[in-house]
């Protein structure tokens, strides 16, 4: 393998967490981001329970997408590797994950409940409801809890397209985001936690609101994603 | 046209944007200002999809008010540009405008709810609720998305005197508002997103508020706007 | 009179809306604080509607207490001055008042509900709950609206201590806090809206919840109030 | 007693106070934290109502396990020394208590409800429900009031285990955290508050939310403690 290439990799993604550490998302040492580098099949992780403050570039965990250490002297990869990897796996499109505790998505996973597309800065982003997943089996939190958790991640994506859903809630746990980098799925992370915090007033201020309409929904993430966006300078 | 006003023009989009951006009611790229040169019909407004932190004065867009970019070179403007057109071209009295996704505000606005005016903080800048459009209509959201957006807005104001209610919440959405300058634009939408936040806990205090009576109303009203107004060191 | 007491009384009255200003509880030209100097019956307070930021000592308003201006060249001072003159006429051991909109305190005024006595944290300041006026009436809003703002606290204050309750809400408007002096009437005002948001969440977590019993309201306030308190290093 | 040990605690102590101060849990000289130094048997705690700003090491109480001053030159120590005092008699493994009013677990404690256990946050630090102790009875808070609280947090673990669950509400007050020295019972109080706040939360999406179930809970806070536990780099 290139070493230089895995240095850049390491880098992106020690960067993707220092932002990630940054953006008010974060409390101790919750959190982790990992990236992918897709030709030599190698995933970078920060290392696990390691404070933000004084980690660095090196301390990032090379792994292999089965999920052996590339360099023996590596810390402890997160907890959370077997999760990030199945991930790899099975969305072979996307090159980044961020996983959070955050504050208002993490709400709606413990009360087991799907954030609801209320407007159009969730549908900006997200192409409907942002999914929660069924509560975890019980033989499943016995064995390989965190590849089962990426399992369950992946089942709640059976009829739904990862391209234009980047996140899911994990039910009685929290959010997984993802997108083409570290840096992209870190970005994922803060707008996922901004329209549940969005979501959370405007159901308090109602009971119950419905969904915005189709029309509306396709006509602003289309906006943004895809052949016919036309937001921003490209 | 003269350069040196259209100069100043960008400076105070400019400034009126930055500001705004220092506000804590934008996250991303999201939110955007314009303001207007009534004496030749000129409107410089923040470019689509730029970072605010990179931001330079000369970025911001000049465009007619039948929509034409002025200077060939400039980037591409606020995708939300004909909406802003719309609302200068109906509200004749105002020179600046400012849309945000503002946390509270966007709440009601998704919530499809009014502003209910529960204090003296709200009468003191708003003659009334703040008003919420109906749902757009798919055949608006399929042609010129973002001028019927303006169009909704106006419609809104039918029954309405857009100078003593400087907002509007699109359904949905997010707020608009404007002022004599972007720069009062900005103040509109801060003070929009503060009495949002007072409603909102009031409101989950207590189910259903009813708004303040006219009489106090009219008093906070008048006591900051019009010829009566004693309010500070005029 | 001596003007060298004059000249401490405003920075007194400077040094606490100073104070109120880095707070938190303030936004834009918002709240205003005000002193008394109980020989000479001359208040100092802040002008009406000029920003925090570039204020001076010497920008404060001498008034005496029946609300004449004591220096000519005096800007104008807050218009609350009325209700502030009130509040010093009839609560005649108080020093200091402080008028705030801080976000939950303003929420249970726009509700028109007294804030319930719901822990030791409110104990610790305030002796029962903090009452909400009446809202005014028709009358008074029309003739002396300020004047009649300082009566109706009076007035809620009928048949209560001035001395162990340093804060009112008026309905439909928000809080006013005292104290022995301005610094005083400041602090009261931050643990106003601490108590205010406690109450408020407990309140989400409940709908209704009762005041704690009086012999834990009795032990937690005299903990800290009277002959007998024992907190700190007296 | 060695003085050189002595000042060591001072310092463990004075820096877990100044954390606490930092933390944004603390208003006011609201707050406090001790460590006891178990061979000797001496505790060291904030002093009473002294402000965080201007606090030194020597500042720090000395005092034994019976409630004497062992340095007759200390000021007087925080008014709840007894509660601290109580709880290292009964739980002799902990070596730090943190006592706060921070905003959401206070308003648990003030809805007299325990905090239930609603996601794999709270499993990885509290082993089921934070409990709520009763309401204290007339006869505690006349006598010894902060030693009855003492013994009514004792109480409440009668059944429960005080190493699995590091904090208790007091009802209509606050909570008590404490761990292996000053610094966890500091630690344990921040994420004691943020558990709060995601169940807040939570339960304002559903009215009630029941708690994780059992292996879900076993297998998160397993992760992170005791002898099969496999986060960080042990």
């Amino acid at each position: 393998m290139d070493k230089e290439n895995l240095k850049k990799l390491k880098k992106k993604v020690f960067d993707a967490n220092i932002k990630l550490a940054g953006s008010g998302l974060i409390i101790s040492t919750f959190g982790n981001v990992s990236g992918i580098d897709r030709e030599v099949q190698v995933m970078a992780i920060k290392p696990s329970g390691i404070p933000y403050s004084g980690m660095k570039v090196d301390d990032m965990v090379l792994v292999s997408l089965s999920g052996e250490k590339i360099e023996e002297e590596s810390p402890n990869p997160s907890s959370d590797t077997d999760t990030h990897l199945e991930l790899y796996r099975n969305f072979t499109g996307i090159g980044g994950v961020t996983h959070t505790h955050s504050g208002y998505a993490t709400a709606f996973a413990q009360a087991k409940k799907a954030i609801p597309c209320l407007g159009t800065t969730h549908a900006d982003y997200f192409y409907g409801p942002v999914p929660v997943s069924e509560v975890i089996e019980d033989r499943c939190i016995k064995d390989d809890y965190e590849l089962e958790t990426g399992k369950l991640i992946v089942r709640t994506f059976k009829n739904r397209d990862y391209r234009n859903m980047n996140a899911c809630l994990v039910a009685c746990h929290s959010p997984f985001t993802w997108g083409e980098g570290p840096d992209d799925s870190v970005e994922s992370a803060i707008m996922l936690e901004y329209i549940a915090k969005l979501a959370y007033r405007s159901i308090s201020l109602e009971g119950t609101v419905e969904d915005i309409k189709k029309t509306l929904l396709d006509k602003h993430y289309r906006r943004k994603h895809g052949k016919d966006a036309y937001y921003g300078q490209k």
